[in-house]
């Protein structure tokens, strides 16, 4: 059997045998420039490892895993434009590289190459692949609004906060998973469940990358603090906020606007209030608690639990967890 | 049997009950007020006239013809901020009335509801329609992309701008059409003449353009000269840059951004060249040409002269000819 890395290894194949055209040249430069700063591929891991607990033949669900990884790229392009981004995994953009139209009608190229991908799964499979698809796709984007919508708002709720990551983060990893149970042939009941594990896993993993720009992680190697800098509303901002004294919450809003105070400064203050309030513990038990919630979901799968181990080392592995 | 009229009614109800969700408001309320700024409705007209000649039953094909009709609204809607354009059909772009991260993120989401609309066609249909889209959107994707690597050439040819127009501008009706043949169950053979009706149609339509730009329509009742003003490379523009002499040449590509000159001296400029050139009777030439060619290749379909009466009669009111 086909280990992890394997597995990684034939997506990175996959996608780095699509052929696209030379001409125009600049408008798949780009997304061939996009396709090979190689992500953690986490998406299609997600589709193929799920379809690999109903099939012994995953591999006839490539096309799909590389629709979901070509979408996923597509809305990091453009969400570069949009957050005005500069650099991407270590790399210039796509939109600081050739400017914000090509990032537009290059990403507008790539979202189009997505549903090529898909649109060779076999002819009884591609109606509800299709349907799936789209809502994945659609889902992503209301969350990416509701993102923006967050950034000049004054007060945001942890509820609204987490229905957001739902759409933003989550729909991407339940659509890959969801895609892989009906390609493998799961029943009505599997697939949702898996569904489910896939939503709690998704909030389980923003809300540690949440808790990684704040708290950091040696591993990653990345600066500290990019989200408070900027005055970023993630969960841990919005459980501040919502916990804060009047003199606290102006502080958290205002402070990273004051030109007059060094970052580092800016940094420290917030992670004090962070540690009075309590943020990171909270943090720890919502991802302990949402990590737990998907693999109990697993549990209840119509399959034998060793059919499910290597999703679950992989999500383990996501997580930063033994289990 | 439905007037073209009914058809235009028909085509705009079924736009206007498509349903859009309330939230995120910012992210559906660009899709809803792009869609009701009414024109033409070209390509879903074509789509239904087309599907209509093989079949009794066109209205079927509605989905489909709603999916190109969303997806050309698309394509104007990222091109006016690629354009910087202010202005849509008289109304304020989404782009200047939202600003240019909705116009991004709502464009993006428009795409996914073409490919929604086109999802639910008949399963059979799926596959075979959804891969016909897939080659129609890139193409549109193609010609915008050579549309704006033209802007900043010396020297664009003939040959290539009406290979950028077969790409922007035919590309959609050529698909459109394509589609109503698929969906009308049309052979292989009178699909493939229907492909290059639409080709040629697509050019003629294109140069009808260019050249109403330059040279007006009282219908219209638009501004003359916007393409001359903005140095745009049309295909008046280009015939005239192939025929032109030293001096001729440098001032068609340099009068435009003289900031000295008036805008009514400029187009005179420009146009005293045109004339010189021939400009004007060559662009008729060529529309009549093409024009001419779409129709013969009506004539070559297996089916009665009277069955794709109303698709010349369509044509013709494009071109603004009798037939």
């Amino acid at each position: 059997m086909q280990t992890n890395d394997q597995l990684l290894g034939a997506i990175e194949h996959y996608l780095g045998e699509i052929c696209y055209p030379e001409d125009p040249e600049r408008l798949y430069a780009p997304i061939s420039y996009s396709l090979t700063m190689s992500g953690k591929r986490l998406r299609p891991m997600l589709l193929m490892l799920t379809c690999g607990i109903f099939t012994d033949r995953p591999d006839t669900a490539m096309p799909a895993a590389a629709a979901v990884e070509v979408f996923h790229n597509f809305t990091l392009l453009h969400d570069d434009i949009m957050d005005n981004a500069a650099m991407r995994r270590g790399n210039p953009s796509v939109y600081a590289k050739w400017g914000q139209n090509i990032a537009i009608l290059s990403g507008d190229a790539m979202l189009i190459s997505a549903y090529q991908q898909l649109s060779k799964m076999p002819a009884e499979l591609l109606p509800r692949l299709l349907s799936r698809f789209n809502t994945m796709a659609i889902e992503v984007c209301e969350g990416q609004q509701y993102d923006m919508d967050f950034e000049s708002r004054e007060r945001v709720t942890v509820e609204e906060y987490l229905h957001m990551i739902e759409l933003k983060t989550s729909a991407l990893l339940t659509g890959a998973t969801v895609l892989g149970a009906i390609i493998g042939g799961a029943s009505e009941e599997d697939t949702q469940l898996l569904h489910r594990f896939a939503l709690e896993l998704g909030l389980a993993f923003q809300l540690q990358d949440d808790l990684l720009d704040s708290y950091g992680d040696e591993r990653l190697g990345k600066a500290i603090g990019g989200d408070i800098l900027k005055g970023k509303k993630t969960f841990l901002m919005v459980t501040a906020l919502d916990r804060a004294s009047d003199e606290d919450f102006q502080t958290l809003r205002s402070i990273y606007r004051d030109p007059q105070i060094s970052a580092e400064e800016k940094i420290n203050t917030v992670k004090t209030i962070y540690d009075k309030l309590e943020v990171k513990r909270q943090t720890e038990l919502q991802i302990g608690l949402r990590f737990e919630r998907a693999l109990c979901t697993l549990d209840q799968l119509s399959v034998q639990t060793a059919d499910t181990q290597r999703l679950r080392d992989y999500a383990s592995s996501l997580i930063g967890r033994k289990k």
